[in-house]
């Protein structure tokens, strides 16, 4: 993760590399953002985590806006990828990739007690005090994830897993428009009842 | 709204009677929860809104936290109201009467330019950094909803509207995990399509 080149600016006080530095910022934004929001997550509380001064983290982000943002983009990247390891695994059928993909989910909340749920779905239910922008950031992240269930469910369809002439594209909008409710209620609850009762739901719904 | 007992206690500076004072502060944290959640929304705002002197806060609420529990209360015998407003019209089928509901819901958000969305929904993505207490409060609320619609569907069924043999009770849970996902996108997008498509899936899903 480290890149041997320097940016000019200012000295640094540890031994990390620049990138170092940013990744601890992320990483800690990650976290406290997913368990609290943009309002509740103080400055302080993101050095403290990340154990970085307060003027590293003016060196790479302007605001905690432009910080959050940043963070927001990482969780979408981190999430693309663990739905693309789902859903990309050709082994499986297609109805079984998107299986794979709930019951990992339903680990990673158990992993950290249900405290995390899902960064977007927070962040989208704060969209009114957050600074302009975010609702956009959010409604595209939300459009690419739909794609790629949209994508699986095409492929059960073509596979005649599902049956033919379902519309995949509304289908996968009406997966993700429930299984954030489901993700919310697993938070408040702390058990993934709510996030299996959704999904064999959904199961009913497309006849599997 | 005003009642002619007196309570004992610190003097009045308004000709407002005592409970016309607690409704304004309840009234005013109803829109500014709904709209913000509870970390954003600080005790002066909710004093400014309701045009009321701290004094008089304290007079009755311990606490924002007591504050807003009340609201909370106030939130679902108004949305208990609304629910049974609906689903309780003996002129319409079960079905007609939920979808009564949601036409009802869906002209709300407009009503609010999709700001508001659902005070529990809101406050449930803020249970880990809410007072203790809230989250088992939030959770009887939703139980006591789900009960409401379970009632609906099992009248659905008794009129032959639905298929006999549908469980009912998990299908209510279906639609309030989703429900609660709808009215969450359609804030963050502005527009009543996230629970117009949730809708149209549930129905699906039931078969109607």
């Amino acid at each position: 993760m480290t890149h041997p080149v320097k940016r000019r600016g200012r000295p640094r006080k540890n031994p990390q590399s620049h990138e170092d530095t940013r990744q601890l910022l992320v990483r800690a934004g990650l976290e406290l953002l997913t368990e609290q929001g943009y309002v509740s997550t103080g400055l302080e509380q993101i050095l403290k985590k990340a154990g970085v001064p307060k003027g590293s983290f003016y060196y790479y982000f302007d605001s905690k806006e432009a910080f959050a943002k940043a963070v927001l983009e990482s969780y979408d990247d981190y999430f693309q990828h663990r739905l693309k390891t789902s859903l990309y695994q050709a082994n499986l059928s297609p109805m079984a990739r998107l299986t794979d993909f709930v019951e990992r989910s339903i680990q990673g909340m158990e992993k950290h007690q249900f405290r995390r749920g899902c960064l977007v779905g927070n962040l989208a239910q704060e969209v009114l005090v957050l600074p302009e922008g975010f609702g956009q950031q959010l409604d595209d992240i939300f459009t690419r994830w739909e794609q790629l269930v949209a994508d699986c469910l095409e492929a059960a369809c073509q596979d005649r897993e599902l049956s033919d002439g379902l519309d995949c594209q509304a289908l996968a909008r009406f997966f993700w428009i429930g299984w954030e409710g489901a993700v919310m209620r697993a938070r408040l609850v702390g058990s993934s009842e709510p996030m299996q009762a959704f999904y064999r739901g959904f199961r009913q719904l497309i006849q599997v």
